[in-house]
């Protein structure tokens, strides 16, 4: 499975927000994700990377 | 490998922009792609979404 990891940017340091993230949704200023198990979180942030590799995306609170 | 093929949307349609892409930076307006042969594309779009599990990262083009 290809799906990554989301972690919120704080004070330079990546804290976990979800795991196993397979969709991302910008929609009005928030993101909505939504894991393989079907969790789906909201939040007021916007994608400042992503490295799928490494599965990872990186997301900065807005 | 985990990484995915991003495509724009053309009219509704998903027409491939880059394929294999590892890393995604927005930087002002803008989205940096580099895919895993170091190949880099900078494009004035958004993301519209990512779908991990298929691989896929839809941008729209601003």
């Amino acid at each position: 499975m290809c799906e990554a990891n989301a972690y919120i940017l704080n004070e330079g340091k990546e804290e976990l927000y979800l795991e196993k993230v397979d969709r991302v949704i910008p929609q009005e200023g928030q993101l909505m994700l939504e894991n393989i198990f079907g969790q789906r979180k909201i939040i007021k942030a916007s994608i400042k990377e992503l490295a799928l590799v490494d599965h990872k995306i990186i997301l900065e609170r807005l």
